[in-house]
């Protein structure tokens, strides 16, 4: 078993943290929330009221957090992590933040002689109550290596998208196609739906046919064909349309940076934009069924 | 056995009754190409010189012609099929048209006492030699039971999508679906390798991912990535561009009589236009990727 | 002065052939409304009660009506015009439609001897109450000029735009670009206002710089900055969504006919249905603003 | 007259500091290319070979810079303008950067006690040449004032957008209709041809109707129909592609970072990027119907 820093105990990091401990390490955990820190203490982790602290004696330190501003300032703040961090210690950080922002953090930490790895995670809030995440890495080879028996710990699949930065690029280009599959099943189903079919018959056929994809397996967008999704809770839970804006802005992003052509993604962005525009933030990403379909509530 | 008439043995025609021949049914034909009528006889059909001819003694019609207006010509026509037909055969359009067009011989066809179904299929040319097609079909739930042992001589699965007309309807929404799914996993891929990543690296993650769909699956649109695929054969053969335009153009007829929102589905249309106008009508459809990327050929 | 028979009396045609009247012209009118019979006598019209009557002794025969099927029934109907009317008489179909049913109704025409120009109209309700419609005319040139002193008293521009058929064509393409216009400066307003700037303050920019356009000029779609547009009174009036969706239901048709690419309209048809469908189709088209901007009511 | 330091005398800050010469002002100029300063330097100007050595002694700093890195270092580094320069010098930066960084150098200056305006240009080269540039300007209505008779001496039309950025805001809007406006006409004039239209025809249809843009008035980008536009030159000179996407960069991170919906313009940014991927970037915006069109050459 593994002493392990874990930074960053919000809806993933909790529970992400939680599994680490029912797996047996050794876990110190920081975060600014207290009720988060006491939750985490509770389950058998000891808190740290700084990050000098929290990374103090740790082969491991693991990163979940909102967005680049706040990796930054955890890795390359003066009394970040960076600073604090034992030799040989190896830092994942799991957030989704654009692949610049991780290639400055590997390169200021390799400059210090640590490893660090970007590892993004796929599969929500329920994947990581579940320990079913997938992980999606870049680094080096043998570092990715080292992090994955503790990956594993946490998730189901761990991907080696190539070197840092990788991992958050694959899980950019993951998230955008998942818009798109998303909005085109919606409407796919809306279209149907306007010519009288019934949309459990035309997801059983699509799914089956050349227009199957993950939203029709797993995520039916229409309310009732499937049972558990968010579609047949009114969309409460799941992957909020919110976050999914946050993830296709790093694609904006990437293609101007890149000189990349993606007329779908942006076309879903802007859809699911207008979307929240409406009130619909807060909603799972697939209510944008709701854009296409008067659907009865 | 059953006896069967035939009628258009194009590209998709020829190999369906190849399979009828060889699942031991009687068969009669009818084509204005010699070429594709003397194919047929060679391979044990009889032929005839009219639709009155062929439909003479048959159980079955099936009929799989390019567009509406050679429906409607087969079936409406003074000379047509509808005149010429003794009771109690029952009929299958597996043309790929308008729902109208396949609601209005419907109609005529029940004036007339006689069934009509409309069963369009999806798999392509390969799948109508392997006899692996699938038939989407719209009409009566017993006509439906008839035709389906018929059906399965050359393909494997046979969907009821509803009414007369559903079966045009389910695969205009399905090939729609699927014109988006293959346009935005180019679009990742094309964006992914912008950043680095290599494409089968990037295939495999998105494929177990949320980002899954029939593309990754089987039908891999970057070179190499897959074997016996069109993109690993300079996108020849498969799906052409010209056909799935063809699809599309339907969908956006319908979505106009229907006032139906499909902003995914008209941008691949456009896109795949766009290419067609390029030059790449005659391409497999995955060859969509080349707007996106400059893959060296 | 002519001998005119006016076949279509709606909220268009109505104020036109009042525009007739008052130049002095001899009207006989139809149409199925008998309170639009009604206010065109009372205006100086004389009422028939058959389209052979309304069209014997006429020298121009003018057409107003709402969709294709109107006017092929009108024309090319048992009782029809064309099997009524006397040699001579010049036939003027100023209704919206596909440029195929207008060139139909050309070939049916010129067949008996008879001249025919579509010849659709831009300015809506407004323009045709002032009698400053523009006239987008499709024909022989000789007719074209015959024609054009009678338009002219209902327009002020009147326009050849070629043979058969180029009216309407012309028409079509006009009212797409509107369509994009007007939804491009809704968005860039959007945009500019998200941002802390002044609606009219960017909007008299842009009308001065390369971002000027008609909407700019003539028909701001932001509430309060110009006067006299349904903007400013709650997007009542005007030229309505769902006839902007019906002409861009003519331009989808037109494009999957003539195999065009035409991304932009595509889109910007999408987000008027889309507006249509969330109930808004009986608002001025300038109302998409609301799609953009949450706009205090 | 006044002493003016002019930082950047490429492509449009070249003949922009002439015609400050040619107004009678004393100008010294610093650039990092020796021929443009020398060019500048033949036309009257002094050369100074630091920023703090070119700003000593001016009344008026002008910056005309390729992106917003440049400004920053120009102005917030350590040997940069703001820590160089006298009390009381009104600081303009003409460069087309993102709002952001215009409004972190204004603050910065304000800090120091002195006046900053973000007054991006539109116009071209041939404008910058002409003197008939339109400046749009961000900054508090005094400087606004202060600034403008400088301006007057390099451009026709002078705005004032609003606070810090408003400048650069209103910039980034108008190019972004700019596209959208350019695209759709490109679109219209390609639907109409493919139907047997006149481009030029169609364009005086257009521009004196609902579709009348600043592209039909004096842009028109079908080859032969307008003389002394690029599309009459082979798309040579005039506004890049690669320029145009450069500031459809800028609408992309400004619609994310401000949660705009922004479709249209999403949709002929990637438009444009295609054709730029399409070996096209160094042709004229306007090139953008060769995308819709086969132009015979």
């Amino acid at each position: 078993m593994s002493r392990i820093a874990f930074v960053g105990l919000g809806n993933m990091g909790g529970p992400m943290a939680a599994n680490l401990l029912k797996a047996g390490h050794e876990l110190t955990v920081y975060d600014l929330s207290a009720a988060a820190v006491d939750a985490a203490v509770k389950a058998g982790a000891e808190s740290a009221d700084s990050l000098a602290a929290v990374v103090s004696g740790a082969e491991y330190v693991i990163t979940m957090l909102p967005a680049g501003k706040h990796v930054e300032a955890v890795y390359l703040g003066d009394e970040g992590v960076l600073n604090a961090v034992a030799d040989g210690t190896l830092l994942i950080d799991s957030s989704t933040i654009a692949p610049e922002t991780s290639q400055k953090v590997a390169k200021a930490a390799t400059a210090k002689g640590l490893s660090f790895m970007d590892a993004p995670v796929s599969g929500g809030v329920g994947g990581a109550q579940a320990g079913t995440l997938t992980f999606i890495c870049g680094g080096e080879a043998d570092v990715f290596q080292r992090a994955s028996s503790i990956l594993r710990n946490m998730g189901k699949n761990i991907f080696h998208a190539g070197p840092h930065g990788a991992g958050q690029v694959a899980k950019i280009c993951n998230n955008m196609l998942l818009s798109i599959l998303m909005t085109g099943t919606c409407e796919a189903l809306a279209l149907g739906v306007k010519n009288g079919l019934d949309p459990a018959v035309l997801s059983e056929i699509m799914k089956q046919s050349s227009g199957g994809n993950w939203a029709l397996n797993v995520y039916n967008p229409w309310p009732g064909v499937m049972d558990n999704v968010p579609a047949s809770r009114n969309y409460q839970g799941g992957f909020l349309v919110d976050l999914m804006n946050k993830d296709l802005g790093l694609a904006f992003d990437n293609a101007v940076k890149n000189q990349a052509t993606i007329p779908m993604g942006s076309l879903a962005r802007n859809l699911f934009q207008l979307h929240a525009q409406q009130g619909k933030g807060g909603l799972d990403f697939s209510s944008i069924q709701q854009l296409f379909s008067n659907l009865e509530e």
